[in-house]
């Protein structure tokens, strides 16, 4: 019996972050497909049972049910004790970077990316909305990554797995990402990490 | 001199959150004026000198500064022992609902009043899309108050003081807010909390 239940789909960036952490830890985990796209984290029985902010993922560990991403890595930190925080100024930090990421850095672009190449929208208002407000985020983040190699600390942490959620997803959103040179390194970076693996790799798609 | 600087403007619901939470704890705080709408926080200066992601609030507290509302609130709550989780399973539920509100709540209402309301962009495609996913995310809290006079623990705790940033603001999004009829109840249950004030009485206003 694995040791953790994730609730996820693999085009989900936000369950990619979870399933990372698990893998990159070495837990003993199983995925448990969620129809996103034949809405069932809008169901309101999938929201009554598994989650009523309707969103994956979902992580259930024993009788501990958690979600929200950012938790999510945290509690697996704590337990695992790696990719966390060495000290109160280091876990203030991370956590700066993950309200940063929940609020515009995987939030516009996570918008984006499902909107324009999932649902296939073409050129509209809306996408070129999207796509300024990510690209803003991005800028800030790829200005910091001018100065260290990973967000936090100088090493991999639970900052730099929540905003590597949608990174490596490979629809072509038109952000030109060659722009974000010092992004394009920590993703390069992030992947040679023992034990990377594509999100297509680690969790259940739609369409099989 | 007070203890507390607050960058902050009085449009900038996120800084109300951590303005209320100084308030009501009965810190003694200074403001200083952030001139957002003439593109202080986009100066470059301004970012590397006070806050490299670009936003307010920004709290100063001695040597520490500290940024983004959800890990303000946090700081605070700890130091002033009012309105924090009482154990972890509560930590945990209160962090949820900040980051529910970072990613979705506060954030699609915040860029809907900002176009909409505060740029007066009229009816477009941008505003219609912003206020489904405002009005989503309403839906969602308005759910969870049928249940809970306040977000978490049944007492006002920062996870309801992170929640109504923007609930207060003024200004007509086109949001029907007679539909919510527990987010109506829950903030008349705020503004009761001795010591409450509304956003634009507690921080200077852009024009005077």
């Amino acid at each position: 019996m694995p040791d953790y239940k994730l609730h996820c789909f693999a085009e989900s960036g936000n369950a990619y972050k979870a399933a990372l952490m698990l893998e990159l830890t070495g837990q003993p985990w199983q995925a448990v497909f969620v129809d996103f796209f034949n809405g069932q984290t809008r169901d309101q029985q999938w929201r009554d049972e598994v989650n009523e902010q309707g969103e994956v993922p979902v992580l259930e560990h024993g009788e501990q049910r958690l979600t929200q991403s950012a938790l999510i890595l945290e509690y697996l930190a704590e337990r695992t004790g790696q990719f966390g925080p060495q000290d109160e100024a280091e876990k203030r930090e991370i956590w700066r970077w993950m309200l940063f990421d929940n609020h515009k850095f995987t939030a516009y672009y996570a918008a984006l990316r499902f909107i324009f190449c999932l649902k296939n929208s073409g050129e509209t208002p809306v996408v070129q909305f999207l796509r300024e407000r990510a690209t803003a985020a991005y800028r800030i983040v790829d200005a910091h990554l001018a100065k260290t190699p990973f967000m936090v600390g100088g090493r991999l942490t639970i900052a730099d797995l929540s905003l590597a959620g949608y990174v490596f997803m490979p629809e072509d959103t038109g952000i030109d990402l060659a722009e974000f040179k010092h992004i394009e390194a920590w993703k390069a970076r992030i992947m040679a990490v023992p034990g990377w693996r594509h999100p297509y790799e680690l969790m259940p798609r739609v369409a099989g």
